[in-house]
């Protein structure tokens, strides 16, 4: 064990190890959820210290002797061979500064042992001093979030993309499938099977869209704000710097936040993308939902279409398949939900200059961005893919279904049409037998009227026929 | 118009209006939601200024002079007469302050009114001085509340059991009708509708033992702690007069809180209300879905159960009736779940010696109680007690069910059971018959062993019929 | 009272009414909250069916006969003439069936009196043969909705922009006023008065651009799409039209959604509206938090600033004043909070072709625009255009502040300046003092490097003196 | 690898694991969180699976050579030896039966390796027909899931304990502190500060009994109920000999639920429980923001109370110290609401005979129950414990505070003190010398009235001094 000293006093640190006092104190104030932090936020973390160098070093600040070990370290960092030395955990207090002085502490020791000095001989290069110069927690933590929840949504963005390809094949194979819609889970009149897929293509496009606003809006940053946003403590030109040096190196378009006051001190656009995450996962299960309805039965169910068998259902009934891949797009839907309660609980609680509680904002949006891409991935691949249709039996409902007699509306009236709905329902027979039986529609003219794909197209159907019975 | 005068100033208040100028400083700065106090609130703030008034004048606080021309007054609020004047929103800043002063207003000028002094002398009769005298907005408001809360839920618990009653009426009436049971809407083994009813009403017994507990522990009351509950400049004897004669006045059995600090800031009781309601919420969208579910149809659906028909279902579907009820049970779900959450923000925000957010609490349990009573009343009424069977396709589906292949499951061992259950449905024959056609029970035993009544009764059906095939 | 008769049956009908028999039923069925529908809604629907029947009429689906008294009838129902006649619950199930039909049954009879003829003989025109000609519930309310929102958000939206420009007053007027920031409620660098209210006033401009894309995207109307949105039984040319009446009516940019299957079974730009409208109440939360914690006092509290003081505070503490502006305003979030919750629930509950829930999202999402519009105008009329800063005391604090060692970091060292700040700690001291007890910096130096206003424009101030010291 | 076969058909397992074919099916259907099950809820499926072949033992349903080694595989599983086999993702569909197969699958295997065969050789022990026997997924998991929560809760209640402990001590030692309370964050009238601390023990108090009433109903268990509650293919004298193995080992009051089909598809008593922990999380969160605000400064702030320094809190600014602790506790609170929301939305969604979310259901709570432990652990000892109060300035400021004018309110009446209050405010004197130099009350009888103690311990305190004066 090595000794280190702070503020508050000295503490024991493993002899090895790149982190330091300030990383033992975090460990054992917040033994909380026994999670990790995210490998994508390390790494932007890892960005951020080295653009950062490199902007500390060409404003003659940092030495080269000293930022080129520590730009050596954060190239490290970047590329995960000192991810193992990150030990806070995510659910933290103190606005991410426990986070921050890890990386400091880490990237600080490596940079020491490149130098060839004693690790935790801080004299040589410094956390604070030299590894955080120009720096806060309150720009670090913050920016850092942004480079990771942009990198995390590469991920989800491609899922999202599959998602709608293999939707819009869907769309496109069941165009001819004829059945029923619902309203109300009550029959209503005819659709297609592909204009429902193409109905959660549509919505699932816009869901897209709205994610991708909110990340444009994350992409200003607040490099070179310090504690509270005025700045102090860095010169000004710094800002441009270490911004144009993250910009080149990921290759995300980020902006300066025009104020640096608000931009420290207000996280909403970061519940905005949460918002958007929210409303994505209610529709995917808004859609799990109809699947699992749809695909009811086999035989005491709708069973108008089926999902590809994935597992045994039961561990009591041999032969049972249950819907399981839409079952777990509900259940992580409802974590995203809680998700951004947790989130809009945190924005509330900023305070003056700075929201404290970004801890948890970060790890609820991580999850949401990392279970969302997983889940809708695994939805495109698993079953939206394999969805087959039961044509005969869509058929046979949509050709008893009394919601048929909607398209005689037009020509009796409400009223007229109600009576006959009512003699429909209670002689039990088909739309078409009663309209013919009530010599409404001839036995000829039927077939017209009530042809299932023209009644999917829209507009008057029946309005050559009953114009030829008025004159 | 009148002229009154407080700390901050004069004001014009219309000349023969009951409430004066802090009512009216409330009316203009919360101009917010345009509804009314709550009956119940205006008449649970004239029992406690009443039972205050009788308290003041039996401590020799308060001459009969002026206590029984108050008293007098809030008879007169009790009985409704003077609604019309309290005029503040229910969603207002300053933790019921306007609404406290607004009643201590009234109650002072028809008290004043009574005696024959002029409205707005409140040299004669003061709302602060006397009216309320020996208490303070944090003890009066949070009583208040109780007491209007606790009258409310009467009227709650008289609809949930009637709820209870008319399910436990189906749960008998449709004991006999066997039907498949579904888990993740796949078809599983048989069940009677009737136990379907019972659970319901087991679910709606437990969801009112939980509010019952919860109205347990709104009991507590803190009369006589004034600002911050240490009860300053109230006699120590008037919390036992005051708690009393509520108790008396209203039947209910009040207590005086044990630490009236606490009482005066914690309202985790009212919360916990909450949370009582929105599981039954929950529960009874629950039970709704279940209904529309069970509903579906009538032909393109599982069309088990008919729910009595309420309205015409479309305006442009001649003959759609639709499960409108369990629609509006869902819809008031919704609210008291986001209610809850609305009541959730408002308790995390107490500080210190008070919550501050005592109306936006009051008025969203108020709404929560009252949409539950009405649409719990109209559930039972307009849709459960009207339910009736589809025995036949009951019938019918458990026969073609799968799930009955189970009830070998135990003699066979589940590969071979699934085996079995891939021929079932490759084939598309019954479980009977394939059970029948590959010689696994005799055709004469196969209706004792999927008898579906006995299937419903639990235990090894078939133990017998395996039993003596080893022998 | 009159006979109406429908689907299910026979009704009476107060005489004199314009409303009819499926209102008389949707009544009985929903007596939810006791509210009533909200003005803008109904105006709405009138417009919705006025554009329809010139639609009609233009395409000769409707006679002038019929086609013009409808018109009129819709003209009085804009004009506010008709409003009494609409008395079903804003809360219902069916979709907004009934609320469609409410307007259907007063226009039409409105429209039969108009030609001479007796109240409820539908024989003359029918509420749904004639004016819910070419249309559906599912295409006329979700319009009507979309229409509505338009409208109260502009209301919404001034009120927004007073706020800004009330904000962007006082962040001028502070613009001088130097005072200590606050990072986790603890002492940090100095910032200006000015720069907290201007970042206040970009984040509520955030807001606005998020609540104005949300409008945005609720052009999208699909009237056209009756039942499903597959446009049964409505011409194909009807869209153009009834959509170009609207706009031309409303002035609103309305385009025709282009999958109307899509637009009717989805409401998610209504969720993205209530989402946009949730994080701005969050935030305006955040910053009525922080001015009731920057007023607080007003001599044990914080007390740099002075809320206008709008109605006293306690019934029990005289002279005591209270933020009650800024509560208001914490209250409102709340509920906003809330009926995002309920919402966001809604949206889940949608199904196959249709979300039935719509009701209760137009419910929420108008009470939320307009809450959100009253408390923002109270908020900026009777808060923060009153403001006033407690300067002297915004410099005592600053002086004493602890957070001014800052300065001083980037030339001692952050383990330097550590030690000095514990000495600062443990002596009382000043920070100024013990810079130059220690002879760190000059006494003529000290004013230099601790110039507060400089401190707040960023940048290394001291950088001159420190460099001037090495040399 | 070795090859196993289920119902779909062949898969490759690893050939020295103890899990099986449906596991490895689970692994590629649900790479959700990337997260293991909790330990405590495996060893509570150990529990399950112990109990349950020792009951069918009993039963002569499986025979010693077969019962045995599969308890002993239990056994294995409860002392965690084959935690490691355990790999479905806790976020899943199939309400829990991945993870049932998954257990049965290890000890199957395990069982099968004890009797010298060959893993995977299900001919011999099969992880359906006889680890399985007697049970489906919908009895085991439900019940594991209250064995695992019992279990964690009993942590959590210590943990609770704990801080109930470190309150009730510093309600005592602060027992003499005397400041100003306030109210809307405005000074108002004495407290003690060991009155709050007492009122936080109160509320944490009722937390813990809330916590516990629910822990009490989730003693209801369905072992026996099989798929759907009825008990199908399980003998009735299963359920009594399970339940009482299940509490002779486990030492917890089980009862079987006395609806079983009630008790496999309500899920009800799990989110009371997150109710009440949602509660409590809030109550905590108040607390934290109580003391984040008393210890605020130390010099702009109020800075009252001083919690423990457990870390720096700054990487910019040296010497500052922030709440990180009450921070965590507000952020874990935001968690625990947020997966309420969660539970909330998964109780809505069950369907018929079953809740198939069960699994984020526990997950959720698991986590809840987890965090809330460690939060509090941390709370008591690292913040609470250490809390210290800075009596002089609390002093300070109850001399200088308006409130104190509240004590002459009784015997001046409201209107002449609030005169008095304004003077008070616009001279900048203390209400002592107000109340002497307006002789009002003696300098001798100042004391008396304002004595800081006697003002926190309510009742009417100048009533002598007043009455003297009157007579």
């Amino acid at each position: 064990m090595r000794k280190e000293k702070d503020l508050l006093g000295e503490k024991l640190v493993p002899k090895e190890v790149y982190y330091g006092i300030q990383t033992v104190r975090a460990i054992e104030n917040f033994p909380i959820s026994g999670q990790k932090l995210r490998e994508e936020l390390i790494i932007a973390l890892g960005q951020v210290k080295r653009a950062s160098a490199i902007a500390n070093r060409k404003l003659g600040l940092l030495s080269e002797d000293l930022a080129n070990p520590i730009i050596t370290a954060c190239d490290e960092v970047i590329a995960g061979k000192l991810t193992s030395q990150f030990l806070v955990d995510p659910i933290q207090g103190g606005a991410g500064t426990s986070i921050n002085m890890n990386a400091n502490e880490v990237i600080a020791n490596r940079a020491i042992q490149l130098c060839g000095e004693k690790l935790g001989d801080y004299s040589y290069i410094s956390p604070n001093t030299h590894v955080n110069m120009s720096q806060s927690t309150n720009d670090v933590f913050p920016t850092a979030i942004r480079i990771a929840t942009m990198k995390m949504s590469e991920g989800l963005l491609q899922s999202i993309s599959k998602l709608i390809k293999e939707l819009r094949k869907k769309a496109k194979e069941f165009d001819h499938v004829i059945k029923v819609a619902r309203t109300h889970l009550q029959d209503a009149v005819p659709i297609r099977l592909g204009q429902e897929f193409a109905s959660y293509q549509h919505l699932i496009e816009r869901d897209r869209n709205r994610i991708k606003m909110s990340l444009r809006h994350l992409l200003k940053i607040n490099m070179g704000a310090t504690a509270t946003g005025t700045g102090l403590n860095t010169p000004i030109e710094y800002r441009e710097i270490v911004l144009n040096e993250l910009k080149a190196y990921s290759g995300l378009k980020f902006e300066l936040a025009s104020d640096l006051v608000d931009a420290t001190q207000n996280i909403d656009t970061l519940a905005e993308l949460s918002g958007a995450l929210k409303i994505m996962a209610v529709d995917l299960s808004k859609i799990a939902n109809d699947l699992r309805l749809l695909s009811s039965g086999p035989r005491a169910g709708l069973n108008e279409i089926n999902l590809p068998s994935v597992q045994p259902g039961s561990s009591i009934m041999p032969g049972k398949v249950n819907p399981v891949i839409p079952e777990v797009v509900n259940q992580v839907s409802f974590q995203v939900i809680g998700n951004d309660t947790t989130i809009t609980m945190a924005l509330e609680a900023g305070q003056l200059e700075l929201n404290v509680m970004e801890p948890i904002v970060a790890h609820n949006l991580f999850e949401s961005i990392d279970m969302l891409r997983n889940v809708i991935e695994v939805f495109a691949e698993k079953a939206i893919a394999g969805v087959t249709a039961n044509e005969k039996l869509c058929e046979k409902y949509l050709k008893e279904s009394l919601g048929l007699i909607t398209a005689v509306n037009p020509y009796l009236g409400y009223e007229k049409t109600s009576d006959l709905a009512k003699e429909v329902i209670s002689t039990n027979k088909t739309v078409s037998q009663a309209l013919v039986d009530n010599n409404i529609v001839s036995e000829e003219d039927i077939h017209k009227l009530l042809s299932p794909y023209e009644l999917t197209k829209g507009g008057l159907i029946g309005e050559e026929i009953f114009n030829e019975q008025k004159n």
